[in-house]
């Protein structure tokens, strides 16, 4: 038995506009922020706390740490990241559209990196020019293991895709010069990076390499965080006198780092959202490639945490703008909320390795969750503007004069000084491919956890076999699988049923097949032949959501999904005052796609009725016995992802219920 | 025709005792505190950002700017008002209730203020210890005018109660010294303080003294303010060079200061609460000593953006912790408000220029809210406990975990490092007397605006006249007040209806009295005897409050009220969840005074039912179709002023309702 994945070709039209997007106007418009050949327009609100950037000067970093040119770095100690995660979309990009002047762009930037990495194999282009003596000192705010990680991952991206062996030489050198430095031995660092990614990176490049210490040295990093307590701070003391890395970051608590106790002790989701999802990813990852199930059960018990107490709806995380961090189980305020668009595609991540490890549908749902609406909700439909804070309740008079909402923007604004989500989310978007499988090689089965209109080639006990997807997807719940191969052969098909439908029908060349789902997923196992069609119908009922109880910011509230989205009310179409609106106990919802609106989008209508503002309230604030009149109102909800394409105004995503 | 107030006795026991704690408690700890002699414990939350201090060393920064001492001040740049508020404190405390011993102690501190008083007039410990040079350089932070005028309001409240002109000299050389450093000519600082206070402090100074030139001075930096939206930032960079006076603070706005334009064109109450109130009172009493009708149009504006959009029910202002500032209409968050106890005294200054200006019973239903509920919620029952922030829904676990809510303290601490609210409670306490009554003597007309059990003594048309009312308010709504006198007289008796009563009954002598109230009062204008018995009888019934429509927070939600007290629910009565509790359409509230609980309180009971955390929640977030279940409950609430007196917990002012 043998089951392998070798091509995917997605064809459907609501992905292949994302994918578009980033290759026509993404990838060129990031090069030109990293060349600083940008116009970008700064839009400053009062309070803006975003840091907007003059410049990036990210490539210019580059040459300067490589001798070609001369001057200070300039930006983020973490600059460099910027250019890894462009170089790591651009591999995707190539491996789904072939593009000589960009690939050549490419290398270019490849052989500049080249000469940026130092004899040692250490690449970091701050501590390169401004503190060669500082390396690796203070590991908490330096971000070095974290921008060794994203170029890594953009090697192995680029080897994938062009067989570009420079990359993936630099890459093995940085986690060589690496591994000499920290490990469990006297003359090595026993410490770890203040930001996780380092070991997610080096996941990768073991799958790739097949270099054992690679893997080892991934799990010596996760085993060895939080175990020692007082490293950040020992390293701190000893870089005394030193200006600070990253202004203001002394203060915050272990929690933050995830490294107040070792991870297996941790209970709960804490601290910064990201770094806590890309600690997980990694962790699922070890967990599938070294058999060390403490670590998947370790896994499962932050999933856990997260997902049955600390999820928005939208798959948004991270309930404060303070650390950009978890908070307390069922804290889920809709209007100071973080829920960075990074976060959830660090969920993406975490819920994709989990999937690797055991195919679950709980992992796929929160996956599709976070796909459909905080992540795509991260960026505008027109490829150029970015959310980095995604809420679920917007009053822009609030953003403007509440200085604890100065964070939550109305409008996307286009780049940010610290430019995280743009980039992580146009190799996610160009990558997306490589969500919608998994393979478990012992039973010779295929999961398919996303549904969208794709080809795919496997290759099954040595014959080359086609899947074809056709789907309605995400506006209507059809799918079609059909086989082609020249030779019949056994594989087993699972197909995942997501949460959102709560019944199915599937026929086999036009039989029903009634098999018990298994963990989420119908498995069929049999000798499949060409032309053999598989038809899914999921219903997609207009869902009316409630939260747990203690969700406290949801009390008397219903969140309004069909199919894989979640909606919400904008101003625009409702008119101001939202939470003046009130659904009451006997609509009816009616689902509509209009052709016109926001590039084409399914629409929801209900009727409900509005709060009135009585007469009597003039200049009154509190009254007793005061009057609660009504008027009915048509609403109509959108996806969330594509709020805030058309004008300002209030947003809402969990409405009143009467 | 004359009126003159002589004298008044409060003999009410709920006002008496904590008239009494003021003196038996709080005086005396307070000193302790002022010389480093108290035993704080200094309760540290996580996250506390309340910035406890080690010490006050305020007396010993006093010794030292004297000359007695040699060593450097600690402590903050106003850490000198905590010595005159408690000065002021004692200085009503001995117009109650004599006492040589601590008559002695006040007389020492006030020899002690005149060593460290500069040879010009000058006072300031710190710099005078610290930065001579520095002197009137950085008013945005220094507080120098705001320390002056603490100075003052001690002195004019000393002499008054004791006749000791030291203190008052050293006012008046204080006064002096500002006035010829501060005004229009162009060798004078044409500016002002960041911190209002020199301006209300001016006006009580020119009461007592008669000096024109201390309301003049007033007036001056009333009107100055904002004139020059300039003037921080020009003296911030003629400054440069020198460290902070108080890190941090140079980032705010200048609405902050109330300083981005001429005060008489501010349209809504903006900036740092107490700062907004403390420049309406000032306003509010220059508009009457200097009969300046543009002065009271611009406090009438203030005041309705302040009670008609920006005012919690209980007279907490201030919706958000930066800049303990208020935010914008409507905006009046339950749970992340700051509600500074000293915000709501202010409002009560505020109001009760109002008063004096002219007589209106909104003004007296605000100064009352703010008294019953924020400013003695402000205290524990014990006198030894303070709240800075007063919230009207605490959720502990929030407060520990959310940074957002980290200011929120569940228990009220015993002192803090800024230590402006105990002080500035002890002398409202200890003034309350003043709060009582207003004159306006063109019509000789006295107007009761409080209602608790006292004596007066008046002096009317040159004759004494006795008032004694005698009343079991705050519990039960029924006042009599006699008068006693040895010649009968005209005068008029004005009476308030609280906003609370929705009807009345009056009786004068037996017989009832049918004029209609004028904006709030009923006028009784005759010939008074001895023994006139008025008997007012005010429907004490439990209030259901609704918001404003557009107060978003308290959507689908009531506050419970009974007389002047709005009232609560607390875990420790009602169990954890309050959020929960949901009150029905149908529910009848019972009345229960308490002999037993919290000193003697009036208890409401209903009977309400709270949603069931149901078994299908186990391990789910979101659902549709869930249940709703629910248990009756029968909630007791109490009054917000004696929260956080018994066991840590949640608390709920607005309640949901069904």
């Amino acid at each position: 038995m043998s089951l392998q994945l070798k091509s995917l070709t997605i064809t459907d039209p609501f992905w292949a506009h994302y994918r578009e997007l980033v290759r026509t106007e993404m990838i060129p418009y990031q090069w030109n922020v990293l060349n600083d050949n940008a116009n970008i327009t700064i839009e400053k609100e009062r309070n803006d706390n975003s840091i907007p950037s003059e410049k990036s000067h990210a490539i210019e970093n580059f040459k300067i740490a490589a001798g070609l040119k001369q001057g200070n770095h300039y930006g983020w100690v973490f600059q460099d990241s910027d250019v890894y995660k462009w170089l790591e979309a651009v591999a995707y990009s190539l491996s789904i559209h072939a593009d000589t002047e960009l690939q050549e762009l490419a290398d270019g930037v490849i052989d500049l990196i080249a000469l940026a990495q130092e004899e040692d194999g250490y690449l970091n282009t701050y501590f390169s020019i401004e503190e060669p003596e500082r390396r690796f000192k203070k590991l908490a705010e330096s971000h070095e293991l974290y921008c060794a990680g994203h170029f890594i991952e953009a090697a192995v991206a680029y080897y994938e895709s062009t067989h570009n062996e420079k990359a993936l030489t630099i890459a093995c050198r940085l986690a060589d010069c690496i591994d000499v430095h920290f490990g469990k031995e006297e003359h090595q660092i026993q410490g770890y990076d203040g930001h996780e990614e380092i070991e997610l990176a080096l996941t990768k490049l073991y799958s790739l390499t097949g270099e054992q210490r690679y893997l080892e040295l991934s799990r010596y990093f996760l085993y060895e965080r939080g175990t020692d307590t007082t490293f950040f701070a020992r390293q701190q003391a000893a870089d005394n006198g030193h200006k600070a890395v990253i202004e203001g970051m002394n203060h915050r608590p272990l929690e933050y780092y995830q490294a107040h106790q070792p991870i297996l002790e941790q209970q709960t989701a804490e601290g910064h959202a990201v770094r806590l999802v890309y600690m997980c990813t990694a962790m699922a990852d070890v967990a599938l490639l070294a058999g060390d199930t403490a670590m998947l059960e370790g896994c499962r018990r932050l999933w856990k945490n997260i997902i049955n107490k600390r999820m928005y709806i939208t798959g948004g995380i991270g309930s404060t703008v303070d650390g950009e961090a978890f908070t307390l189980d069922y804290d889920l305020p809709n209007d100071t909320m973080y829920c960075e668009t990074c976060a959830s595609i660090g969920l993406i991540f975490f819920a994709f390795n989990m999937l690797k490890n055991e195919a679950r549908s709980e992992y796929a749902d929160v996956l599709e969750r976070a796909l459909y609406n905080t992540a795509i909700g991260g960026m505008a439909l027109d490829g150029k503007h970015f959310f980095y804070v995604n809420p679920l309740e917007v009053h822009p008079e609030s953003s403007r004069h509440d200085p604890g909402k100065s964070h939550v923007k109305f409008t996307r604004p286009e780049w940010f000084g610290c430019a995280c989500c743009p980039p992580n989310l146009a190799r996610l978007l160009t990558s997306l491919h490589k969500y919608i499988y998994t393979i478990q090689a012992d039973t010779n089965t295929i999961y398919t956890h996303l549904f969208m209109t794709h080809t795919t080639e496997l290759e099954i006990n040595d014959h080359p076999v086609q899947l074809e997807q056709i789907t309605n997807l995400p506006w209507e719940g059809d799918v079609s699988i059909v086989t082609q191969m020249k030779q019949s052969t056994s594989f087993t098909l699972a197909i995942r049923l997501p949460y959102w439908a709560e019944h199915y029908s599937l026929l086999l060349n036009g039989n029903p097949i009634d098999t018990d789902p298994i963990n989420g997923y119908i498995h069929i196992d049999r000798i499949w032949r060409s032309n053999d069609k598989l038809e899914l119908k999921l219903p997609m009922e207009i869902k009316e959501y409630t939260a747990h109880p203690l969700v406290r910011a949801d009390t008397g509230k219903v969140a309004i999904g069909r199919g894989p989205f979640i909606y919400c009310a904008e101003e625009v179409d409702n008119g101001e005052h939202l939470h003046l609106v009130q659904l009451t106990q006997d609509q009816t919802y009616e689902y509509e796609f209009d052709e016109q609106l926001l590039g084409g989008v399914g629409t929801i209508k209900v009727e409900a009725r509005k709060r009135n503002i009585e007469p009597e309230w003039e200049d009154v604030l509190y009254a007793s016995k005061a009057p609660q009149t009504y008027t009915s109102t048509a609403l109509r909800l959108i996806p969330y992802y594509c709020w805030a394409n058309r004008q300002i105004g209030e947003m809402r995503v969990w409405l009143n219920k009467a």
